[in-house]
Order: structure tokens, then sequence, then C-alpha cells
């Protein structure tokens, strides 16, 4: 009986959740609204690890409650390229894009902070948006927001030359981390900037023969940040 | 008395049409479709011709009744990236992407054929949009069809090779123009591919070498379908 009083009192507490996350949550009947709840799942992901890879599990419709995710597209030869991030309060649809047939590619997602999130599996989704054409509505919406945010990234990939692109990377680091101190390796920054790591190591070398940053070792310490946002 | 018979005629005509792009109409009321209707413009754009910049006017919706459109986006050096094509039967709704708050790039649309279009105003979809959740859910649910192109696309252009690229184009371009001839120039080649001229002639004087094609001024002969096709 306490048991079930607990439940029904957590069940309460994720509807609450999802109809803050879900701006279509009053549009729905009471047993659509039951149905997303009950396949709503809390879960938590270790830095580092794999959160949805859609060529083998599609995980369904995300929730941020708290972390860092990273979104990406990999290529045959291992190589990624990093196309947004998520932080607490966002929503990815594109992991469940498996039942949106108008998505064609895949995408995989790590957590790159220690994360809590809710899932909902998309196979209630999917019959959800052929019931309900507000539910429908918002995966669209929100697919063009991320269409958005990943044309961006191309523009600064295919674009902009690495100077630049560097000097963006560092200084949008800088912002989430804070002070002048970045822990990262030379590897990492060429897989979130899409690039080479020998790209990386010789344009941050150039960046050091010009003052602007200190190398060691796992560390990049920026020196003079008015002269590396001015490259951007 | 005739010229407004002839006008009502032309105005059932036009609907018709509307009718064959839109599956939301149906879905509309009576004044929502005469909106639409009195907004819709025929137009013919004759082959190189600029159909749409978005930092200078928002064309709006387009459909494509015959001919051949580019769509692509431009770096401020002038570089451009063909995201990807329409052809008869075709709509582009980024085209009015003046009007949705969600898309946030901008696009460059030229006319590769002699083509005959139908615009309607982006204002009207605006409003239209606002009213009505199934003219809304159409235009999203477009664009996230057009999400998928352009990922397909840079995924060509970021993880392959660009041997495997330009037979892929190659074997594209066949497949349109029928017959083992393409009249394109390497600057064409480039412009379209996204790559540098000088990169295109060098790689198509190594398929040459091969015996894959045969250059001459303007023209790219494809002797050996087969291998190129291997190459992909």
């Amino acid at each position: 009986m306490a048991q079930e009083e607990t439940d029904k009192a957590i069940g309460k507490d994720m509807e609450k959740e999802l109809a803050s996350y879900f701006p279509f949550w009053e549009k729905l009947e009471e047993r659509q609204r039951a149905d997303i709840c009950s396949h709503a799942v809390s879960s938590r992901y270790s830095k580092g690890t794999f959160v949805h890879n859609a060529a083998e599990e599609c995980v369904g419709i995300i929730l941020v409650r708290s972390g860092q995710l990273r979104v990406y597209i990999q290529s045959e030869d291992g190589r990624d390229i990093t196309l947004y991030r998520l932080f607490s309060g966002d929503t990815c649809v594109l992991s469940a894009s498996c039942f949106m047939e108008e998505i064609t590619f895949d995408i995989l997602i790590d957590a790159e902070e220690d994360s809590s999130l809710i899932t909902v599996r998309p196979d209630i989704f999917r019959s959800l948006a052929k019931e309900n054409i507000y539910a429908e509505n918002y995966i669209y919406k929100q697919t063009a927001e991320r269409f958005s945010d990943v044309m961006w990234t191309m523009q600064q990939i295919l674009f902009m030359s690495f100077d630049k692109r560097l000097a963006v990377f560092l200084i949008d680091e800088l912002a989430k981390a804070g002070g002048d101190t970045l822990y990262i390796t030379h590897d990492q920054i060429a897989k979130y900037t899409g690039s080479a790591r020998e790209v990386v190591s010789r344009m941050l070398k150039y960046f050091e023969g010009e003052g602007l940053v200190k190398i060691s070792r796992g560390k990049v310490c920026v020196l003079d940040r008015k002269r590396l946002k001015e490259l951007t």
C-alpha cells in the first residue's frame, strides 16, 4: 500500500515534469498522458558513456534534467563531427528519429558530464504523433530548430578557416569552464572541431608562437583572450 | 465580364493545383484557401537567374511546376555549397524561412534550367501557420525532410574522400542527363561539389589516366561507368 502510494506520488511528479518539457501536454487526452508517463524512464549516465546509437538502439526522446550531452555524426573510418550539445532543460527528438521517416540520417549521443535524463520510448511517440497533430508538430518544430544548429556548425566547418574555428572553440570552452585554462588534449579538440590532430597541434603551436596560448600536456592556457577573440 | 470569368477560371485552376501540392488543403477554411489563391503567383525564371536570396528578399513557398532549381549556401568569400536540387512537383519551404523563427540560416536559390514556378508570399503563410496547425505542421515536416537531404550532402562533403565524391557526382549527373557525356566545366563541378577547381581538375586528370573518363574543353565523357561506380 505504502509502495503504491509512493509510486503514485512519483507518477504525479513525473507528469508535472513532462508537462514542463512538452508544450502540447494540455492538448493530450488523459489516456495519452498516462501512456507517456508509464513509458518515461529516469536514467543516469556517467561521463564518457554512450547514450544513443541509432544503428543499434533508438533510445527515444531525451529530456535533459542535468548534465551535458554531445550529439554527433560519425564517418565509417571513425572520425566524428559534433552537431550540437544538450544541457539541462533541453530536449532531443533526433534520438527518436527511428520513428520519423523524414529523418534518414543517424546520430550518436555521448554523455560529456554525469547526466540525469528522462527518456520516452520511441514507439509511444510514434503512435502519439499519429493520433495527435500537436504532438507531431512539436517533434517537427524541434527538428527544424536542430536543423539550424547543424547548419551553423556545418558553415563553421566548411567556410571558416581553421584558425578562426579553433579560436571560436577555445573561447566557447573557456566561457563554459571559467578561468583561463582548458584541460583538454589535442585529440579531443580535433574530435570536437572535426579536424585532424596534426592540424590542431600545428595551429595551437602557431597560436603559442603568437603569444595567444601556452600549451602543456593535456592543457591549453589562454594568455591573450582579447586577441584570440579578434581572430573570430 | 469575360475577363472576370477568365479570372475565375484561372482561379479555379490555381486552386486545384495548390490542392495537389498542399496535403493540408482540405483542413483549411474556405477563406484561408481563397487567401492563399489570391497570393499565389505564377512566374517563370530563365536558366541561370536568381530565384531567392534570403538576405535581400524572402520569396516565400516555392512550388516547382517544371524546370530545375539549385538550393545552396554561400560563404562570405563567395564559395558555395549545393544543399539539394528541386525538380518538377517539388516544394521548397526554406525559401519562406523568413517567417520561421526556428530557421536561422540563409539559403540561396538559382534556376539551373528555365523554370516555371508558383510562389506563395511568406506573410500569408505566417498567419496561416498561426491559425492552422495542419499548415504549420506541413511546413515543419517539409523542413525535416530537407534536413535529411542536407545531412546527406554534408556527410558527402565532410566524410568522403574526393575521388568518391567526384565519382558519385558524375554518376548522378549522367543519370539525369542520359548518355555518356556531360557538358560541364571544371569550375561548375567544383561549385557543385563544394571543392576548388584545381582539386577537380587534378582528380579528373587522375580519372582520365585510369581510363575512367575522357576530358575535353567543357565536356567530360565517361568511358567506364562500371569502374567509376565501384569507386562510390
